[in-house]
């Protein structure tokens, strides 16, 4: 009978002031976002057009590693933060490994998701320029709950674009971003031109976070001072407010009397990989200490594992600044997967230039993998995970089973970004056997980057 | 800004080691159970065929006000309790009130709702004396996929009957039983000689909790010494379970510095209501404190606030026990609203004698009122409310309003049971202005008592 703690929480004194600014104390500076037109490095107030002035001053500080979390942000943080760091003792049982497994619960705020961590600056520091209105785009969904709740908190009006197939496929999460009030949208639509270029040319297109994004930029872009863009990943200020998942980990360990050996987030844009590992890895970069990252991505999507370093564009249409990213190219379509959060051509400016740098490493997962990590999950632990979330278990388990071979005690911690309680159809298509698995074409991930290289 | 504590947490070691049960307390104790054929009161050993040894025994003890929780259970609550104590700054502000809420949340559980506090031990308490197979009957789910859950970290087979009309209305639930492992099927059906009965007398029955439970009641009747018959609520052993979210409570409140004037929690069966209010109820009851304990039932089952009170069956068939309850007569079929856990005929022994005894009172609350209540909560706290708990929300707000018009500060605290992630086209219905308010038919109760009688 195993009494040991289980769950550990910080009290709401303990819970971090700051967020951490990884920039900062990186050897190698990622590089600057360009002008999409005049191919020139972009300054902060270039951005001020799409984003909030905050967020855009945070998109390119390489100087503060520490940047205050305003106090309107801590106060609503605090309606589901800290989350649990949580000791899972059933799935080591399950899967017989010496490996001390660890997660962190970010299923457990109100929207479901590690995603309200960044929403709630984002609507704050838009609300407090007098902004009225924000727009973005969501692939399942999660980030657009997120977004749509923090919108109604801070008295915005949220207009949010959702790819068109997580939109029939989950009308459930759609029917929660209209609970909180936001209009919903799937996208490609006929209501931008960057919807209507892709829908005149192929009616039956789909989307894909690339398509929703063009979209929401075109409308940010055409509303200009009332209506700004925020997004849920890829940007490094989205990176920077995550890291409070990671800052909370590292006192949380602390209290468990450990140290993670290998740290996993699963990896779409990359925000949710960053904030859990970004606090651990300054440790490897000041300290020496050889802690392994990794980010565990869809075998269907696998920026990291089979595309290139390069400068690209992160919408489909073009309107972006081009970012310096490991990249499929801005024009690659990913397979229908269930993960519909990890659906993105590229990697957010700092986890490339990190995973050039060698600071981490990349694995690539296939859906039945994921889905039969998932399951054993949940039956060992109580939580659904969501899709997305099961790539990181699925490599979590890889990880315990490499230990179970060795007998090496690691300590393994992954990041839960949000359960599967609206992804349900899913998991009952992967129980009656009708999931497929899907690779990249290598043809097509060529041929994307032939095209990028000529027009950069 | 307002930077006060927001959340408690007890750690856990602070976490109850012991339930409360309220019976040995009571001035006047619950009527014994009858033996629905010889109409003799009933004893421990009489309910063995039906439930677990354990759970008999508890269902029956006048005597010990203390039941110690076993080691094994404590351990798996440990896996999300303490649930958290949330005071719940953003309703108080959305309604302009004086009075301080609270609410406690137990929709952080793994299956979203508080019925895992009973399933865990209903299960432990099965394969401790050898069962190897459990089954249980389930409304829109949630005791569903909690029993489900529990069966499968104790290595039991679970067979769950569940009502039809949230079988088909709430998909998802069942997909998450089946995750869990579980076999599911809707309720009436052709497998058991009960839902036979019914549904060859009406085809179309769309099921209640009364037809479910006398199907699983027969399953396990049938399969002697190898399966039990577990349920979610109405029982006095699953009420003694809940008062974990009491106990718990209490020393949450006493961290916060206050102690509430009103308790609310909403009423089906009864036990989610007994699970908060009773161990606040003990101190009205051994040291004359004037708690106000309301249970919010829905206007289209309102057991309490319309029906009578006397022994009848708890389910359709006539297989159960005869009870003392509050009842509407168990042949009476509830309008089909969305609170599918709260549509049941009858109310626990134990709050049914409280009621008489004016140590609680009842509120009926119709759906337009309980949904404008749920999205009013989610759009102020981020957390979307199950159907069920906005009964709750409901009647909290009704005395919050109270308080706004006379300037009290009072304490109100009501339980959360669960969240409605998995209930959004009940909510969609709701936006959509497409959901009808039930009544309970007067005429209806009456001929349904009136039968009644004549049977006993």
């Amino acid at each position: 009978m195993n009494m040991q703690q289980k769950r550990f929480f910080l009290s709401e004194n303990e819970i971090p002031t700051q967020w951490y600014n990884i920039q900062a104390d990186m050897v190698n500076k990622p590089l600057p976002p360009l002008n999409p037109k005049t191919k020139k490095p972009m300054k902060p107030e270039d951005l001020f057009p799409l984003f909030s002035e905050e967020a855009s001053r945070q998109e390119l500080d390489q100087e503060h590693a520490w940047i205050d979390i305003p106090e309107e942000v801590r106060d609503l943080y605090k309606n589901y933060r800290s989350t649990p760091l949580v000791r899972a003792y059933g799935l080591e049982k399950a899967l017989g490994t010496p490996a001390h497994i660890y997660f962190k619960n970010e299923s457990v705020s109100p929207v479901g998701s590690h995603k309200l961590n960044s929403a709630l600056p984002q609507a704050y520091y838009c609300k407090k320029q007098g902004v009225t209105n924000v727009t973005t785009e969501t692939g399942a969904g999660q980030w657009g709950c997120a977004l749509s709740y923090s919108a109604k908190v801070f008295g915005l009006e949220a207009a949010v674009y959702q790819v068109k197939i997580s939109y029939n496929q989950k009308p459930y999460r759609r029917l929660v971003m209209q609970t909180y009030g936001a209009q919903v949208t799937p996208s490609p639509s006929m209501s931008t031109r960057a919807g209507k270029d892709i829908l005149t040319h192929d009616p039956n297109n789909q989307g894909s976070l690339g398509t929703a994004i063009s979209e929401a930029v075109e409308l940010a872009m055409t509303t200009p001072e009332k209506c700004k863009y925020t997004l849920g990943s890829v940007m490094s200020h989205v990176s920077l407010h995550q890291t409070i998942i990671g800052l909370e980990a590292e006192k949380q360990m602390e209290m468990a009397g450990e140290y993670p050996d290998i740290v996993i987030g699963c990896f779409g844009g990359g925000s949710n990989f960053a904030g859990i590992s970004f606090p651990f890895m300054r440790h490897n970069i000041l300290e020496g200490k050889k802690t392994r990252f990794i980010a565990a991505e869809p075998a269907s999507c696998p920026k990291l594992t089979h595309g290139v370093f390069q400068y690209d564009f992160g919408d489909v249409a073009g309107y972006t600044p081009l970012l310096p990213m490991f990249t499929l190219g801005h024009n690659f379509m990913p397979a229908n997967i269930h993960a519909g959060g990890l659906r993105y051509h590229g990697a957010g400016v700092i986890v490339s230039q990190l995973l050039k740098d060698g600071y981490m490493e990349a694995e690539d997962i296939r859906q039945t993998e994921m889905f039969k990590a998932g399951i054993l999950f949940s039956r060992a632990e109580g939580i659904i995970p969501a899709p997305e979330s099961c790539h990181a278990i699925a490599s979590a388990i890889r990880h315990a089973n490499i230990c179970k071979e060795t007998g090496e005690e690691k300590v393994i911690l992954f990041n839960l970004t949000g359960h599967g309680l609206m992804d349900m159809s899913a998991y009952d298509q992967y129980l009656s056997g009708s999931i497929q698995d899907f690779e990249v074409n290598e043809e097509d991930v060529k041929r994307n980057i032939d095209a990028l290289e000529k027009i950069l």
